[in-house]
């Protein structure tokens, strides 16, 4: 069947998507949801009743991109049976182990964009009640890795880190990638940017440098330095990691055999050797529990292996923010005052901790004084620099939000909790990640000892209105407890 | 945040979906598939790059019905918490038993249209990998039946029946619904019109009568005739049950619980008290294995007497069509023809068999006497006639296609297979059920001995190419087998 085809003047997130009339749906004998052919592709058919007429086909423009069509063009439609990966996704769901190919096949239709959204959410149940093998997660890896391009790092003995995730703050990717690019290997840090948190990585990193780096470019920068510190989402590593990733985020349950396959792909597309895994445990951290932390721990080891990496586990505190700032701009200060050899001794003790860990598996003598030895000299701070240079300074200065209010502890007492997740939605709320200088700088941690009206932590803004919502959430759920 | 409603020029399908610009959706803090509140109302996040810019909300024709809203208008829009169902859903993938008011809470939130299709996938791979107690079942199948409208049956005694599918032809609610009705008890047959099948039940009585009532006039049709054969779809039965059916059909699995819960919601809305389930078994039926079968026969039957429903299920044989036509007049014609005390042997033996059993589930004496002498004496038939002028005599005539061919053994043998599927497809093809006259006329069924060159089927098709089509497709897949 020929169609013309018409532009349709919105965006459709990531799933390929034709809207066809009724009529033509009927000639065609499709549904919505079913599939049709449209040069070798398979793209899902959305039946309107309204504007697209007999004889046309509309297409999102991102479907127009990848199906190298122009509006107006004629195409030639034919109905198409169902992606395959979709009678995996059942076998998975009844139960069945599934095979190498059956998982590549899957992989290989997240990344065209064949599979919708509902069918992807089969897949990550399947996946999360009937658990996978270690056979199976390492099929699963080896499909995301070849979804997506592969850092070429020139044989070098690669090191890197990862963190879980779920603790505002704790920067310590950007102090740990120039301690161990300054000891001589290679690490070539991609960060993800804040979803649902104050700031990512990326988001911070970003202050102070470009982090939206090509794959060549990166290439260059690791080669000049040792190091990067960049966005992974510029580079096509792992590619079938994103629709999953969204999917599951529909949830808020954690997806052990999808966590795994996501961390472990882009730990091998950057050819990772000796990777140190941080998980922090805390009640308002990601993992909650010290026995979901342990079962991730083996299998991480195990699976990491399997694949030809060396990965140690470590189990870290969670119960609250590492260091003082919550936000880009504030991370960022906290960052290049450890490297100065200042800076918060949390965030200080846990980087030289993380760091000496890392170069110890990677079979370094002495690692601690070594790690020690480049922070105090000075030459990590260095590298950093170095590191900044290659990637591209930043237009980003690192000022904070010229709004600020000071908050006071409203008794004297201990501070008893301070909660993660709140603080974050604070930040967020203060404008974190996108105005680079919101956020919140905390002036006592766990445990202090506070007088009433002591100052206990700062919020900045960019925006008058943002502060004043800021505290409008403030007075509604408080992110300290003061015993 | 007040924004300017844009009324988008598109159908989104079912799902309450809320276009915002990049800046606004940052400005709520929400990303896609994030909730926002419109009017109490919980709408679904899609951020769009085009079509929608700052300051406006897109939304969709039967957004702003459901939303009653009018383009142009300014409406206040807050983030909103996401539906509490999810939790549940969660739960249930973690394999928890679910509470009456939790199921209640997702069927709720799936009527308002308030879970995304992801999300409906979410809480189905739960049923389905974590399956579900009986007590689950009756508060998923109550939790359906308060999502819509009831019929007012006036405390007589209803009867029922309903055919788990799959086979082609079958037509035996239209034979029974008059026997039953005859014989002085009501049977108000609500049907579903095909989907992916050649014909449903509505699809065939529409070739008779309308199909397409409100429940004040079914309710009067029954009163006057203590009939109906009415599509189901234009009532507002257990409205639940819609969006969770159209998630499900993007596998081919069975998910059992929901199967249950969809046919009893759909029994109880009527107030059916004796219902016959028919569960045709065979190769390329629904469903394939007597296992399978039996274990739906058990939980049907205990279900339904926990629901206050007599339940009597028979397996019976799914390995061919029942009757000779397939498509809605070749079938109807078979209908009137068995009523009329002709047509096909087997359409009429089960038809019977169907007709005795439900009689005598509700305490009816020497019920298959009573069945055939309402069927020989022609009350059926008459029973049919009056329900046909209660509904509505339709416009439609019992004519066949005008273009037909004739399908001859290619040699001489036995039938030995008859694949329901295909026969299926290529009724279809043939243009079924949109053209009403278009399907298949079956000449000899399972153990026929046939000459070569003898007919053993025609196909009818209202437009030329449709023949020529389904012509091609035989090519490919001959839906018979001779040995």
């Amino acid at each position: 069947m020929r169609l013309r085809v018409k532009e349709v003047n919105l965006s459709a997130g990531h799933v390929l998507i034709a809207i066809l009339s009724k009529e033509d749906a009927k000639h065609l004998d499709v549904n919505a949801n079913d599939r049709i052919d449209i040069n070798g592709t398979k793209v899902i058919v959305n039946v309107s009743s309204k504007g697209v007429s007999k004889g046309t086909i509309g297409l999102f423009e991102e479907s127009l991109k990848t199906l190298k069509l122009k509006p107006n063009e004629f195409v030639n439609v034919k109905t198409s049976a169902k992606p395959r990966g979709i009678e995996y996704i059942e076998k998975k769901l009844r139960g069945k182990k599934l095979e190498k190919e059956e998982i590549e096949r899957i992989i290989q239709e997240v990344v065209k964009n064949e599979l919708n959204e509902a069918e992807i959410a089969y897949f990550i149940s399947g996946c999360y009640t009937r658990g996978m093998s270690d056979e199976e997660i390492i099929y699963l890896t080896n499909a995301m890795v070849k979804s997506g391009k592969i850092l070429n790092t020139k044989n070098k003995k690669v090191l890197d880190k990862h963190c879980v995730g779920g603790v505002p703050g704790n920067r310590t990717s950007m102090i740990i990638a120039p301690i161990v690019a300054a000891a001589g290997f290679v690490m070539p840090k991609t960060s993800t940017r804040s979803i649902t948190s104050p700031s990512g990585t990326a988001d911070t990193m970003e202050t102070l440098a470009d982090v939206s780096l090509t794959k060549e470019k990166i290439e260059k920068v690791i080669k000049k330095t040792n190091a990067c510190l960049v966005w992974g989402g510029a580079l096509d590593l792992a590619n079938a990691d994103q629709p999953i990733i969204r999917v599951e985020r529909f949830l808020m349950l954690d997806i052990q055999p999808i966590l795994l396959s996501s961390i472990l792909s882009k730990k091998k597309s950057v050819n990772a050797q000796y990777v140190i895994v941080d998980i922090p445990i805390g009640k308002t951290a990601k993992i909650k529990s010290k026995r979901t932390a342990n079962v991730l721990k083996r299998r991480f080891i195990k699976i990491g292996k399997l694949l030809g990496m060396k990965i140690k586990v470590v189990i870290t505190d969670g119960s609250q923010p590492v260091g003082n700032g919550i936000g880009p701009v504030l991370e960022a200060i906290d960052v290049l005052n450890v490297l100065r050899g200042d800076g918060p001794k949390d965030l200080m003790d846990k980087s030289i901790f993380l760091a000496t860990e890392l170069l110890d598996l990677a079979g370094v003598k002495h690692a601690r004084s070594k790690v020690l030895n480049i922070l105090n000299s000075g030459k990590a701070y260095e590298k950093m620099k170095e590191i900044i240079k290659a990637q591209g300074k930043n237009v980003h200065r690192l000022k904070v939000g010229k709004y600020f209010k000071i908050i006071q502890a409203s008794k004297s007492g201990i501070i008893s909790e301070i909660d993660n997740e709140r603080l974050s939605k604070l930040a967020r709320i203060l404008g974190s990640p996108e105005d680079k200088g919101a956020g919140i700088y905390l002036s006592v941690k766990k445990g202090y000892k506070v007088k009433k009206q002591q100052p206990i932590f700062t919020m900045y803004a960019e925006s008058k209105k943002k502060l004043e919502f800021a505290l409008e959430e403030l007075d509604e759920r408080y992110p300290m407890k003061i015993v």
